[in-house]
Order: structure tokens, then sequence, then C-alpha cells
């Protein structure tokens, strides 16, 4: 989708000099850029590149002698990566989707779709549903009965939103993402009479006949405005009350989160965390890759947790976490120093013994 | 779905007392619940929730006096959580599947499938398949060439049950659940003589020039009674015999269980568990969240391993594990007590080194 | 696939002996073998098996005797797992999709298909895009607009392939992998003036208003020849130039690999291997399940990381690794080992004290 010079830098609010007619059709890393091309050169270290490629325009460092580096015209980023994502935003031609709804679809008559949907072949939609204005659904998804969904939603190929699911606004579900598994939860019946005498040996032996009866999940998933749900990720429906996300959570690819989970506002939680079953998790919380969290605790606000973190136990607002099991990140680096000469500290340990037992 | 008072006190073979012609429709937690709701108040902390929602029926503890509540029926739970589960069964709408098959489906005419089945749109069915009676498979689903799937089999949305893959009754795949892809399973080929003189420079040297042969898999996977697999979970096929889940075990999202691999009966495997290839589990093994299996060992029957531990080496039965690298509970718990102190021990030791010293 | 003895081992380049003109149909392990099987006994701890099985031939190890085994034919193994590799492949019916194009699929008229095609129902490929010779797609995969993708291409069950992908030859998806899902990129605004002098209260009290501005993905993803991406993974696009994987390189199931991802040749990442964004891997890189890597860090060429292992900075190439935070490994062992005396260790320094205080 090709813009002018002059509307993208309006776009951004930014300033623009030069041939502000010049049309650019994609963005490119500098050293990569063919003329069609609006080059991102936010930082002087970038100007070497913008000489090894074909650029005509770039977003350039505030301050950059535009002419000097062999460009028709620039735009100045006024505020770096926020710039960027306004860019990208705007350069982003999106999933093809056609507009209208596509004849090869099973939609039931008792749903209703808001006006400007885009819905293409072999999607699903089922009795009841609710779906807002300016859907986009790709191939393959599968909205369940009596799901609810904002406007401005974005469903991409094969995600499934199950039954009763409430969404807000703006939601982006990527491939394969699941919101509305059942929950994972069993019971074992209580040990028989019979049984309780012959176990004597102690207290594993007490849950030797362990059969698994399944509670069903009769909650659903409750998510609030601008939330994004990741690829092949899943969120199950809660056992009597729903598993929430609250409004503008971003959530990442494969992650998983257990039944009755809730999740506050603007949180991140990035690739592969897991969270398990009925745990608490503030606002503005962050959970780098692989997180994971132990089920019935709580995440206070503002907590932000390393890659790999293993949260077992209750978290205060504000802590930021490592290791696993999870300490404050200060502690875990001066541990693992300490652990690294462990293996010295034990040899001076034993030599201070003779030495002592000698002077002794 | 509702039902009357007298019929889920029935199913739950409990109590009841009050106004037992009561119809309720749903379940809900004391203080969220409406008129038409069953609140779950299976213990007296419960009783100020019942005060603020608007129940006029409830499941209680045993003993609890409804009439005070302001309720005008109740039912004892005779046995807490189990109870929940049988009326968290009874109380289940299930996914909404109409009866018989869908026009928009493939199905091999070669494929026999049992009475009372409803299968949804835009589900494929391979030649040679066998599905017991009862089955429901929702859209997307994918059962491929030469399966046999027994009676009351789930099905659910975009699962992939693979060729020739045997499973047992009462089945349930959540969506996205793959059974049967093939093994992670590669060779390099010998180390040429050329490049064998010129390898002098260490152990790493040798592999140097490594390209990954496949191995394809030749076995299947045959699951047995009572199963389940959680959303994305994936179960690769065995490279010549069978990849094996026993009868009544559970599996949560995103598990990877590898080729060959051998799971008893009875266990519980929660998310994001990864099983490597060629491990073999016992019964009653219960693998909490994020825990991994190196490739090649075994479990015995009862081990527990805590959420995150990875299993690297054989654990006899009955063992309870946590950590990574795993170790017995107990000992991690001491062992990550003192590394806690192991900055101010460093310092202790120090301080003596230098007494001693002084002393000497 | 039934091949005579003769076959088998001419295509192994393998000697044979004994009636190789009998066919067998399956691979088997001895003791499962039936008479139409080929039992697979490379090792003489194998020779029981084949005594309670029922095969008539069998692959087995260099200079055993056939006829004293009870065969009627046999393959001696020259190479032991390669043979393997090699059997397989001639073994493997692999999956069983039609030869041509469903008519219940949506192809876009622009997209181009080359010969051989193999393709079924409910698949959906996208406005210009071009995939090669012999191309298997499984039921329920999407090709979405401007893919390109190599000749014999295999495409299983529900995988997504996204926008302009660019993939070499020999390409296998496995069900549900997932080709160019957006990377995971947000970036807060600035901190308003009015926020800022409300905030006095330390470090963590500067990001208390935190809302998640997206940056698109701009780039797309670039895959060599001969890779294979596992169930249920996803590699996303990058943010400007493209996120790359290498030739020969050999992905398992639930693997993540986030935006601007290089990943070299020949490596093998196992299953659940998470690499946060803007990482760069080196050639023949092993990462065994449950690894994960910081982002942008590099990795070089030919390390190894065992199972669990979370690489938090930069790993220099050929360093064998182990831990969370990965160390090298055999330090890792060492550091394990007195970790576990650690406890002891304490006690003895506590001992220490007081005989040296005493004598003090």
């Amino acid at each position: 989708m090709p813009h002018t010079i002059r509307n993208i830098a309006k776009a951004l609010n930014a300033e623009a000099e030069g041939n502000l007619d010049l049309m650019v059709g994609a963005t490119a890393e500098p050293a990569a850029a063919g003329p069609e091309d609006l080059a991102l050169a936010v930082d002087p270290k970038y100007a070497d590149g913008l000489a090894q490629g074909a650029a005509r325009a770039a977003m350039l460092w505030q301050g950059a002698d535009w002419r000097a580096l062999g460009l028709e015209a620039a735009i100045f980023a006024p505020r770096g990566r926020l710039s960027m994502a306004h860019l990208s935003r705007m350069m982003d031609p999106g999933p093809a989707i056609a507009p209208g709804i596509h004849p090869m679809t099973v939609i039931d008559p008792t749903a209703t779709i808001g006006d400007g949907a885009a819905i293409g072949p072999f999607v699903t939609i089922g009795a009841g549903a609710r779906i807002g204005a300016n859907a986009r659904i790709a191939p393959h998804a599968s909205i369940a009965e009596g799901a609810v969904i904002g406007d401005d939603a974005l469903i991409l190929n094969g995600a499934r939103i199950g039954a009763r699911v409430v969404i807000g606004d703006r939601f982006i579900a990527h491939p394969g993402a699941t919101i509305g598994g059942d929950g994972f939860s069993f019971v074992t019946p209580e040990v028989s009479g019979v049984e309780e005498i012959r176990h004597t040996l102690g207290l594993r032996e007490e849950i030797r006949k362990q059969e698994w009866v399944r509670i069903h999940s009769l909650g659903s998933v409750s998510i609030g405005d601008d939330v994004e749900v990741g690829v092949n990720s899943c969120i199950d429906r809660g056992t009597i009350r729903d598993t929430k996300v609250g409004n503008g959570t971003k959530i990442d690819n494969l992650v998983h989160l257990g039944h009755n989970v809730q999740v506050g506002r603007d949180c991140l939680l990035c690739a592969m965390v897991g969270v398990a079953g009925s745990v608490k998790i503030g606002d503005r919380v962050v959970l780098a890759g692989q997180v994971g969290v132990s089920d019935n605790i709580f995440i206070g606000d503002d907590v932000i947790a390393g890659g790999g973190t293993k949260i077992l136990s209750n978290a205060p607002a504000g802590r930021v976490l490592l290791g696993y099991p999870a300490v404050k990140m200060d502690l875990h680096i001066e541990m693992q120093k300490a652990l690294r000469r462990l293996p010295r500290l034990a040899k001076t340990v034993a030599e201070l013994q003779k030495t002592v037992a000698k002077d002794g």
C-alpha cells in the first residue's frame, strides 16, 4: 500500500523534508532498501547502510543531513520506537480476506454479524453468536454458539472461540489460538473402607488406587478490550465463574492460562508462559518467556519476572523476580555468583578444617 | 439444561430439602447467583455470599440451615469435590453439534461410523477409519485413514487423529490436539575418511560436518479408554512399535509426548509437560505444569513431580521430585534454603580464614 | 507397500542372504513381528525376540547366523541407524492424499501450483502464491497470499503458511505448524508531563501507567531447503527484515521462534524450545527439549544445550551448556554436586566457627 512521504509524516505527526510527493510502498532496512522503499535509519549508525542500499527516502534521526546521505526525501522520527509502531500500522497490508461472507462458510442463521465483515472460507459461526462491526475472520476459524465478540475483531486462521466466551473490542486471535477449552480439573473418589484397611505402609500407599473423575467447566472466558492472543495459545474456561483477561493485556504464542485464572489490565505474557488454575495476576504484570506460575497464588501489580522464572508462591506488587524457585532478581544474581564459587568454597572449608584440627 | 432440585439430588445420591420441584438452569458462585441458578456453597465461609446473591436454591455444607440462609431449597453435598464432579457433568451443555453428519464433510465411503454420531462441518474422515457409537466430532477435525476410535468419543475443533492411530472408549480430544505426528528422529551419516583425517582438534571437531537424515516413524499411537488430550497437545508416533498411553490417563494443554513414549494408567500430565522420546512412565504418575523428562529414562509408578521439574535420570517408584535437575522434594527445599544463605556463608568462611591465619 | 528382500537390500546398499524374493509389508520389533513383517534386529540382544516372534525375514547385525535364528531371509545392516533411516523412508506409506486438487478447496486463480500436486479438502491458497512440483497438502492447511514454497513440499493438516513467506525445497510442515504469525512487539508511549510530576516514589513508579502500542511485523519469514517444522510450532515474522531459518534445520513440536530470529544451517531445535526475538543462532546448533534463549543474544556454531537449559547471555561457538542460568556443562555438574552437599557444608562451617572461637 503505497503512501506519499507527506502522508506518512502527517500520520506520524513528524517533520519531513525534500520531495514530499515521493511514493514509498514498503519499509526496509537501509542496506536492503530498494528505490520504492522507505529506509528506516533512526540512528546515525545506519548511515553506512543507506549508502549501500538504493533508498530514495528514509526515516532519519533528528538532525540528519538527508541531502548528504544521497536521499530525495526524509522523515524525522519524533519518538523512536513509538513512531515505528505508528508507521508499522500504516504500512501493514494485513491479511487478505475478501469483504463480505465467503459462500463456503457455515454460519447459524441466529448468529448476528456487524457491518463491514470480511469472513473467509471454511469458517463456522454457531447459534446466537454476536460479532461486532468490521470483523475480519480468516479461513478455518470457528466461533461457537453464544460467543460475543466486540467491534474490529481480527480472528486469524484456525483460531477457535468457544461457546459463550465474551470478548471486547479490537480483539486479535492469532492462528490456532483457542479461547474456552475445558479446564483440567479432576478429583479422585474417596478411598473405600476395604482399601483403607489394606493401607498401612506409609503416606504414598494411600494414593495407590486413583482414578480421575472429571469436573466439567461450567464457567466461560471473558476478555476485555484491546487484547491479543498469540499463535496456538490457549485460555481455559472457569469451573463456575469465568476465566478473565483485562483490557489491554497482550498474550504471545504457546501461552497457557488455566481455569479460573484472572489476569489484570495491560499485562504482557510472553511466549510459552504457563499459568496454572485459579491464579490471580494484577495489572501491568510482565512475565517473560517460559515463566511458570503455580496454581492458586497471586501475582501483584507491576511484577516483572525474567525468562524461565518459576513462581511457586505469592509475589507482592512491584517485585522483580528470576529463577526457579523465583526469588528477587538481585538475590538470584548473588546466589548464582556464590554457587559458581561453591566448589572452591568447599575446598577452602576442607583446608580450614585440616588447619584447625592441626592447630587444635 | 434446567433440572429440578429433586433430579439433581437423585443423580448425586444426595439429601435434599425444601421445594424439590424448583428448577435451576445453571450453577453459580453464591454472590453472583441469580434466581434461576443453583448456588454452590459447600463450606460455611460462603454463607455471606449467599446473602449477597439472589439464589433460591443452593448446594450446601452438611448441617447448614437453609431456611435461615433465605433459600427455598437445598441439596447437601455428600462428598465435596466429587459431588461437584457429578453435578458439573449434569449441568454441562457440551458443545452444540447437530445430530447426524453435516453435508459439508469429506468422509471416505470405506470409513465406518457407529450409531448416534454428530459430525460438524468441514470434518474429514479417511479410508478405512472406524469410529464407535455416539461420536461427537466438531468442525475442522480430521481423522486419517485406518484410525480406530471407540465409543462415545468427543473430538473437538481442529483436532487431528493420524493414520492407523488406535484409541479406546470415551476419548476426548480438545481443540488442536494432534495424535500421530511423526517422531523427531534424525541420524548423521558416518564421518568420511577425508574428514576424519582433518579432525584432530578435540571432541567437538568430530561433529563439524553434520547433516540430518530423517528416520520416518513407522509405528503409530495406541491409546486406552477414558483418556483425554488437551488443547494443541501432541503425541508422536513410535519409530517401529507404537507410542502408548494407558487407560484413564489425562493430558492437559500444550503437552508433548515424543516417539516411543509409554505412559501407564491413571496418570495426570499437566499443561506444557514435555516427555522426550522412548521414556517409560508408570501408573498414577503426576507431572505438574512445565515438567520435562529426558529421553530414554523411566519414571516409576506413583511418582509426583512439582511444577517445572526437569527429570534427567531414572525416578524410582513413589519418588516425589522437584527442581532442575530433579531431586527429592525435601532435599530440594533444604538445598534452596542453604543456597539463599550461601552468600553469607561465603563471608563467614572468609572471616574464619583470616582468624585462623592470624591465630596460626 | 510390500517390497522384496532383494529390493530393500539394494536400496540400502546392503548384503542379503536366503530367499531374496520374499515379500515384506511392514517393519516390526522382533518379538512382535508376524510372517509378513521385516523384523529389525540389528544387535545380538534381539536374538531372543526373534525366537518369540513369527518373522520370516529380518534386518540383522553383521555376522548373524540367520538360519540358526529360524529365518528364511536376512539383510545385514551396513551402518546401523543410518540404514534404519533409509529403510524407514522406503517403508513409510506417508499420508493418504489423493492426487490432484480436491474440489472442496479455495484456491485463488492467480496462485500457481507445480506438476504432481495432491491437495486435500478444505485447503485454501491465496492470491499470487507459488508452490513447486509434487506438493502434498493435507486437509485444512492454508497458504496465504504471495507465499512461495519449493518442490516436494509436505504441508500437513491445519498447517498455516503466512503471507509472503518464502520456503525452499523438500519442506515439511507438521500439523498446526504456523509460519508467519505476527511478532510480539510493543512499545509504551512516552510518559506525559503531568504524570512525570506525580512520579517520585522510585524506579518502579515510572512504569505505573503503561499501555502497549503494537509494532506490526512488516517483514516475513524465509526458510531454506530441507527444513521441517513440528506440530503446532510457530515462527513469527520479522519486524522489518525476515525471520530466517537455514538449510537442513529441523524443528520439533511446540517450538517458538520469535520475530527477527536468525537460525543457521543443520540445527536441531527439539520440542518446546523457545527463542525470543532477534536472537542469532549459528550452524549445527543443537538445543534439547524446553531450552529457552533470551532475546537479542547470539548462540555460536556447534553449541549444544541440554534439556531445560535457559540461555540468558551470548554463547561462544562450540560451548556445551546446561542449567538455569546456562553454564558450561561440566561446571553445572560440579555446582550441582556441591549444592547437594551444601546443607552439610553449612554445618561444618558452623562447627568450625565454634572450634575457632573456643581456641581463640
